[in-house]
């Protein structure tokens, strides 16, 4: 069992490669360890099948009895979705704002583990003694509703998680950022700050939520056919705005695809979203209302096939058709891999007769702080050591740029990767031991047991795909009873490559009947000496590469 | 044979699907064919192992006896890396400039048909008549020299094909676009004006290349050890912009990767590039020369996988490594779809020290004219019909909406696809017939016999793979003489799914015997049953949908 040591206070990411610091961080110190989030990240182009990547758990596997307790900082998938893995493992309890629980708890009660699972609603006001360290909080802004920064104080000081985070000065719901708490927090000193580098990259401030509403408040203006509006389900403030413009206009709102129904739902049961009496209507409604008097909120704003936009874009949904005089709005920029998904969607929106609305028109903004804020968020904590958190390395050697600027010490400025442990003791900082932090892989109810070899195996078939060769051979003597039959998918169209499969099939056959003549020959051999002479030969013929398979059967 | 009405002038472009208009355009009136540009372009996501595409020229081929001329606008793929796929059915000679030709020789030379086609060099002043037609050019600005577009008289009137242009009043090789000759053009008066559309969606203007220049020259004086640059090898404005900057600052130029070495040789012979004597040093001189005295041009810019740029950020190039002090300039955006890539080569030439300057800086302009140039165009040519072409249909809408504010009859705007024929006939123009315009994909040496059934059984292997079933039996009785064996690739990894194999094993076993008892059972129905039970119980236990493929032998 790996165990760190325990007379210091140790922080690393266990978030995977690739972005960093981005889903799961820990901070340990002697016998205690506390968890802050527990989140997925969706898979790289060359994850071939992969449905999710998780971070690799195996260190706090290995400790579970020592973790008190799992903080979740808000409800994004990439915060939370880790989840339903990791509470199989990790019995300890999960800290939340009243949002933030329900979505974990619709996450955690799909598989059955809503009721095994100890569950704390916090505020930003609330306290927490978990083991040696003392967990309070402040409000920050961001693209959900109830996120909270984390403020540890440790035997070594105190410790600050910014979370995700932007300062909105006029959210939606009037709940600004907890600046007091911040500065006072940072009047008692800050030890470490560990900060979203997400925008890092993006001078100046990111705009407020409130220009998102009169942007979209605008389009109703100009609308007179029916509105779709696709965004995030989880950004709770931007559907509160296209429900106030609705209301406004006497439009009525229908809510399409389960997981923006879903959202809705939990905001509105939990007052976090507030609909006029009568202002939802079904889906079923929507034909049945005139078209200036209908909006619909969507999912699809990513262009995912599935979704009900990108269905109605291809005109293959069940009960919506896109018609002339229809106004889309995309209100949500395409996430970095999601361009291209995006750009045909709305193309086919254009070409079905809709008005589209995307890119510079105001009806987006981020919800991650740009460089004037994390400024303003090293100026308020003043900490001694700086650790960018969440963002390609690029982007945390930017956010460390700026941390310089605002008077940290470069020396005290921590670029680490996933499983880099930060040890602090008696007021001093360095790079310790490595953990294990890789990607587990999950594809269906596999978790982790897709690893290289399957992939590449993938990555070979989806190229070339595959040519399987099937030869019988006699027990007794070794001759050929049956075949030798080859099969192919994915490499050539075979009802117009008879003639390749006929001249495959006999190199095969000369091969068999060379290497039979030796009568020593092993079957391995014998399957080595197709596999070659057949890759060249297809090589030669048709400059690809399937993946060529042997299979010798004994009858 | 298909054969339009020959009384009339028709356009139309064979461009494939998605982008449109851009690789392929053709002129038909009576007898006389001609052709404008014959490019490919780089496979969708979803074309798992294709290696290009090129339009489908079955109409061509079908009157090919018919086409007096291919013209070609510029030097870059998209244009020109059709031909050795066209020139092997259509005989017709190759008009292009200098430049232009020389890079077409080099790929007609690499497929052995650089003596059967007839080349004619033009410049912007030639004039050519191709039956009924008579062709001239206007110079035009782009991110390759020796850019032209086409003004064709036609009995129908004048139609004119911008080609990829921009409006550079400072072009890096003092030669701006030919205001005064399309001016007169505009002045005879032109019934149709097809006209570049990609940066349709962007306000303003396009900054000049010499800018680009200026801002790679400030890059310079701030480096200290060696730089190094990443550009497409086709800009050859760019390229000499470095070649200045190199001698300016007394530094010495290495040049890496194939491609850049052939256009770099090309333009150097053919004087589009001007390289002082003892400028360029060959690669092996890199490690020689003092830090602060070289300049490494590259290709990679777009983090390809096996480019000189990629694998020295990946610390996989034979000869050269990235030292810190290094300054690595991406003078270059992204590609849509490259993101991703770009961004891992950028994080990784940053972790090994380098100083990488990328995005905003300046070191990158389009090589396509902004809103602005595109009226510009449209008020120089002031045409009575437009066809916007080159882009996504939303950029195609917006180049029309453009074309609208200056003066265009919302009537007269064609938004096409590939494909559809416009017919111009009596001053009135009208959509007439849709010709063939698919994709024709190709894979390795397989032109268009990698269809969609191909590309299916990809997908499929890619995401869960393959599992095959093979058993023999016996030619008398019907019993099982070997197996069942199950071999799987790219679905679990085998060595920890004994269990699971070995269950899968018994029920194909169980199913067989189900069948068998049943005398009258077919093959077929055998090979169903199999991958019926199968594929349920692997779902079960997996949540995976891999491809079974049952075989069955007989001896």
């Amino acid at each position: 069992m790996s165990k760190l040591n325990n007379q210091k206070l140790s922080i690393f990411s266990l978030g995977g490669v690739g972005e960093i610091g981005k889903n799961m961080y820990v901070l340990e110190f002697g016998h205690d360890i506390i968890v802050i989030d527990a989140g997925l990240k969706f898979p790289e182009e060359d994850m071939l099948g992969i449905d999710i990547v998780i971070p690799d758990i195996t260190y706090l596997d290995e400790n579970k009895d020592r973790v008190r307790g799992i903080i979740i900082t808000h409800g994004h998938e990439d915060h939370i979705g880790g989840l339903p893995y990791v509470m199989k493992h990790i019995q300890a309890p999960i800290y939340a704002t009243k949002l933030t629980m329900g979505l974990i708890e619709h996450k955690l009660k799909e598989v059955n583990l809503l009721h095994h699972t100890k569950r704390h609603i916090i505020h930003s006001g609330s306290e927490l003694k978990l083991g040696k360290f003392n967990v309070s909080f402040f409000r920050v802004n961001h693209s959900i509703p109830d996120c909270v920064g984390v403020c540890v104080d440790t035997p070594e000081g105190i410790v600050v998680h910014t979370g995700d985070f932007k300062f909105d000065y006029t959210p939606v719901n009037g709940e600004i950022a907890d600046l007091a708490k911040m500065a006072s927090i940072g009047e008692r000193g800050v030890v470490a700050l560990l900060s979203d580098s997400t925008n890092s990259e993006r001078p100046g401030y990111t705009r407020s939520e409130k220009e998102v509403g009169r942007a979209i408040a605008e389009q109703f203006y100009k609308a007179e056919g029916r509105i779709i509006v696709a965004t995030f389900a989880s950004n709770i403030h931007r559907i509160q705005n296209v429900f106030d413009a609705a209301l406004e206009h006497g439009r009525k709102v229908a809510i399409i695809g389960r997981s923006m129904a879903n959202v809705v739902q939990t905001a509105i049961d939990l007052n976090y979203l507030v609909a006029h009496e009568g202002l939802i209507v079904s889906p079923e409604q929507i034909n049945q209302l005139p078209a200036e008097e209908i909006v619909i909120l969507s999912t699809g704003s990513q262009g995912e096939p599935m979704s009900a936009l990108t269905r109605m874009a291809r005109s293959t949904h069940r009960q919506l058709d896109i018609i002339p005089g229809d106004t889309v709005i995309f209100a949500a920029t395409p996430i970095p891999g999601n361009e291209k998904l995006v750009s045909r969607t709305i193309d086919q929106l254009f070409k079905l007769g809709a008005t589209v609305i995307y890119g510079q028109e105001g009806v987006h903004v981020s919800g991650h702080g740009s460089q004037e804020e994390l400024k303003l968020m090293l100026n308020l904590m003043k900490p001694k050591f700086f650790i960018p958190i969440h963002g390609e390395y690029r982007m945390l050697r930017q956010h460390g740029k700026l941390a310089e600027e605002t008077g940290v010490d470069s020396q005290n400025i921590f670029l680490i990767e996933n499983g880099d442990v930060v040890e602090f003791q008696h007021g001093e900082a360095r790079l310790g031991a490595k953990l294990p932090a890789g990607n587990v892989l999950i594809d269906g109810l596999g978790v982790g047991d897709v690893g290289n070899i399957v992939l590449r195996d993938r990555k070979l078939l989806s190229q070339d795909g595959i040519l399987i060769v099937v030869v019988t051979l006699s027990k007794k003597n070794g001759t050929i009873v049956s075949g030798p039959d080859i099969i192919s998918r994915g490499f050539v169209y075979v009802r117009e490559s008879e003639e390749l499969m006929d001249d495959s099939v006999q190199l095969v056959s000369q091969t068999l009947q060379r290497c039979m003549s030796d009568n020593q020959i092993e079957w391995s051999m014998l399957k080595t000496s197709i596999r070659d002479s057949l890759s060249r030969f297809l090589y030669d013929q048709t400059r690809r590469r399937p993946m060529i398979l042997p299979i010798i059967m004994e009858a």
